[in-house]
């Protein structure tokens, strides 16, 4: 009998409505012959309303009594779930995330899944239960109750699906699907219907709205197909998975505008081996993660390195490398946090050419200048000026015919 | 080093400022000197808002699912007050049930504990710590969560006192102790120093609405000295102990009237041997729980039969009792839900005569009938017309000058 994983997302359950609408969809995959294991996430507010109660108690909580206290929030929902579902005739069962065997290192706030024991599931299962399990959490070697983070209930979901070889896990959330880009940006963007999880990590800004990049990456591992659906109508949603040869057909899958980076120039480096893993040494000492690096070829033995970080790093950022500035015979340091980081991705990109050329055409079009480029295999990200940004991605996403049906895109076409 | 368990109640811990209030009488208890468990309820309404919140998703919803549901309460209450004493730079760790090893057995929403695994709690003790278990929970050998029912916390603090063997149990209320009458109705009513647990456990009515029943019998059965005391001043409260003999000396501790019951009375029973028990056994198997019987021997052959059951349960008593009419040959069934009960305790009756007199008496001098007597070795009951039940409450209490410091009462005195 084929197994199915629903996750359902705070919103999607925030009252007994909702959760009641829930169920019914539950149920409707449970008497379509499957097989279902439901993940819930807490409802609506309720980790806020936690987190707020614990700050006002206790400026800095312990992570350990953060997770005792966190949890409960999923652990209502599961029982929540299995009281709906049964109103409705339907044998369930709740769980937390201890009950059915998730095991997890003891990383406080941010734990990562060791093992699953998935025998006490596979018992409810084997009497035509649905299992409600409550998402986000486990506990440690210790017995101590543990939290997965971000994303956390989506990572339970797909951990599950992964250990239980689940056919398929449905996230189901408050969008309609994965979009070629952000609609509020690009009115003509397109919901898709297929995407793989390269893909889906490449857009992560866009796509960690809908699904945590851990549970995709997890997901990758696993093999295992998501599918994004929206919770309040019967859409398809999106479906993340391996690639598959038809993909290859769509050169690029979406676009997207990130506004959370900064950029950093160090002007007048001494051009010399070991300067740029000095600057980036010291960046690392203090946490700070650097994006995208560029450094050109100098003249007069001086070269310039910019460097983007998030914006919120910036302070730190700009504090360390003024720090070094005279060790690394810097002339001057440079901050401009009024940037914009434009990216088109997909998996067609290897086995098309043209693509840089006709996103940097298409920019140049419409008078953009680029600061910044990085690639990767399937990403081509450029750095703009942040006033431009919208203006870029509806040009990009109308040069790369992304509001029409998937087919494939070959230059000049 | 000296060990107390201290459990607070769901007022005193309502919400962020009361939490911290009752973390620094737990440092208070630490700093001097004892090895401190705690325990706590669920903050405020949290387990009302909780129910509310199922019985709106499901009219009937599974105990299992439920004890899943509110047992969330006393687990928030748990993080939060170990983030208080952290915040105050003490050491703390919290633990829902299982985890301190409270096995139950599988009656959800009304388990009892069947043994306790103290391990954990002895080494985080002998840590130096402060360990903060949730209250009213534990989990059944099927690992499945279940709750204690009404005044589950209290159990929790006394089972764990008991399995601990802590010098006492400090149970913080929002009240100042146990009064020898309730001082809304009685302005003199005096707050009691001691009381045994027998006294407390026939004074249930009194005692309840402070500690529940269940949690003094175990108290009582594993000797376990509990302090009823107040949360929101330095007040010593009373301790609940075993009798000592300088209780008996008091012949009368406390007075409680009660109106929570209805009598019914049959009419011309056919007076022959296993009537009564066909009346009581056919009410015993509808549930309905009979307090007070009294038989008076008849005439002709014939006698009546009253007895009180809770008002609740009225409807069901009485047809039940109209349904077998026939065949025990009654003549007439008569109830009356306008009926208070009075009741004075004292383990000093079991010495002293007189006291059932001077009871009687008073009510006499007071021109209130008395329709019905119970007694036990410690306790006599009148049942009386409703609408005389505080003005008798106030005479009893005089006439056993239960506001006066203790001191032997004699007849006549």
């Amino acid at each position: 009998m084929p197994l199915t994983v629903q996750k359902f997302g705070g919103t999607s359950i925030a009252n007994a409505t909702h959760i009641k609408s829930a169920a019914k969809r539950v149920i409707k995959t449970y008497s379509a012959g499957n097989k279902v294991v439901v993940v819930v996430s807490a409802r609506g507010r309720m980790t806020d309303e936690l987190l707020e109660l614990a700050y006002e108690i206790n400026d800095r909580p312990s992570s350990r009594e953060l997770d005792m206290l966190l949890s409960t929030g999923e652990q209502m929902s599961s029982a929540l779930m299995a009281m709906a579902i049964h109103s409705l005739g339907y044998p369930a069962v709740s769980f937390v995330g201890r009950q059915v065997g998730i095991t997890t290192d003891s990383f406080h706030t941010n734990a990562r899944i060791i093992s699953i024991n998935a025998n006490r599931i596979m018992e409810e299962l084997s009497q035509d239960k649905i299992v409600v399990v409550a998402g986000y959490q486990g506990v440690d070697e210790n017995d101590n109750i543990t939290t997965l983070g971000r994303g956390g209930s989506d990572t339970t979901a797909v951990a599950l699906a992964a250990m239980l070889k689940a056919d398929i896990c449905d996230i189901y959330t408050d969008v309609d699907g994965i979009y070629t880009a952000d609609p509020h940006i690009v009115p003509e963007a397109r919901k898709l219907t297929k995407i793989s999880y390269d893909e889906i990590l490449e857009l992560a800004s866009m796509g960690a709205q809908v699904v945590h990049v851990r549970s995709i990456e997890l997901a990758k591992n696993y093999n295992v197909p998501i599918r994004v659906r929206p919770s309040f109508n019967d859409g398809t949603g999106t479906l993340i998975c391996k690639e598959v040869s038809e993909m290859e057909k769509i050169v690029v899958s979406g676009a997207t505008v990130t506004k959370n980076e900064a950029k950093i120039t160090i002007i007048g480096v001494y051009d010399k081996p070991g300067q740029a893993a000095k600057i980036f040494r010291e960046l690392a000492k203090e946490n700070v993660n650097v994006d995208m690096i560029i450094q050109n070829i100098g003249a007069h033995g001086l070269t310039d390195v910019t460097f983007t970080v998030l914006k919120g790093d910036l302070p730190i950022a700009l504090a360390t490398t003024e720090r070094i500035k005279g060790e690394i015979k810097a002339k001057k340091i440079i901050a401009d946090d009024k940037i914009a980081k434009l990216s088109v991705v997909g998996v067609g990109m290897r086995s098309h050419c043209g693509i840089a050329e006709r996103l940097f055409s298409t920019l140049s079009d419409e008078k953009i200048n680029i600061q910044m480029i990085s690639t990767s295999e399937i990403k081509i990200s450029c750095v703009i000026e942040e006033g431009q940004a919208e203006r870029a991605l509806i040009a990009v996403h109308r040069a790369f015919e992304l509001d029409k049906e998937p087919q494939a895109f070959t230059r000049g076409a």
